[in-house]
């Protein structure tokens, strides 16, 4: 099973409403994680992806990055504050991606495993089905001991 | 009809996805605009609302708050960029609520009537069943002519 997999089963547990929108994992590693949504079914009437699914395809990130990077069984995420500008509408399937550095990561678990928790940001890019991107994202998400 | 009846059948046919996450708009008029959101089948591993849900809700705002106050035949509103900041768990049913004054209004649809587009922000605050405070948003809208 990869991350990947991994990451899709905890979406259909955990985040019914973001699975539901055909948001899906599509790569999980240490340090990346990039995330789909279809434009089947996620359309609005000028056959632009609506803007709640753009945010979903983003925001599950700061989860699927965390999922490689921290022990699950002591540490789980949450989401304090996010922006989100669009660039171009979308008319295709979008693809979200989000990066962190190996020290980074390290440092956010060592704050949690002293403190409880550490504030990270995560900063996304979406783009179309020619790369072309369509919207970015700057989301602060927390670390949290269980 | 009332407008949050228009509205309600607008968001059905203009933006499945949010119609399909449940939201509804429950009090449209001329300055204000009202949406609802069911924790039913929108919670997460923890009962509490997923975030883009909270995202749907207010963001739905800018769309119904320009019903009454614009010429649907003229002019229609996108989003631009939107911020939400989370304060609290939702753990029931939310609401979320936006007004603008009527000078507001009126400025924005002369300066779209003059230059084709007219840009606006709008604040957002949704509260769960008891009244508290969940979330709130700054979105940045714009009005545009057809």
């Amino acid at each position: 099973m990869t991350y990947a997999d991994f990451a899709n089963a905890a979406l259909e547990a955990a985040v019914p409403p973001a699975h539901a929108l055909g948001v899906r994992a599509a790569e999980v590693r240490f340090g990346f994680a990039a995330a789909t949504a279809p434009i089947e079914g996620n359309g609005n009437h000028f056959g632009v992806m609506y803007a709640g699914v753009l945010f979903t395809v983003a925001e599950v990130l700061g989860g699927l990055i965390a999922i490689p990077a921290f022990d699950q069984a002591k540490y789980y995420p949450l989401v304090k504050d996010l922006k989100i500008t669009y660039k171009r509408p979308a008319l295709s399937d979008v693809r979200a991606e989000a990066s962190l550095p190996e020290e980074t990561l390290r440092r956010i678990e060592a704050v949690a495993a002293e403190h409880g928790k550490c504030d990270f940001t995560l900063e996304a890019t979406i783009t179309d089905a020619a790369g072309t991107v369509v919207a970015e994202t700057v989301g602060l998400y927390q670390l949290r001991a269980h």
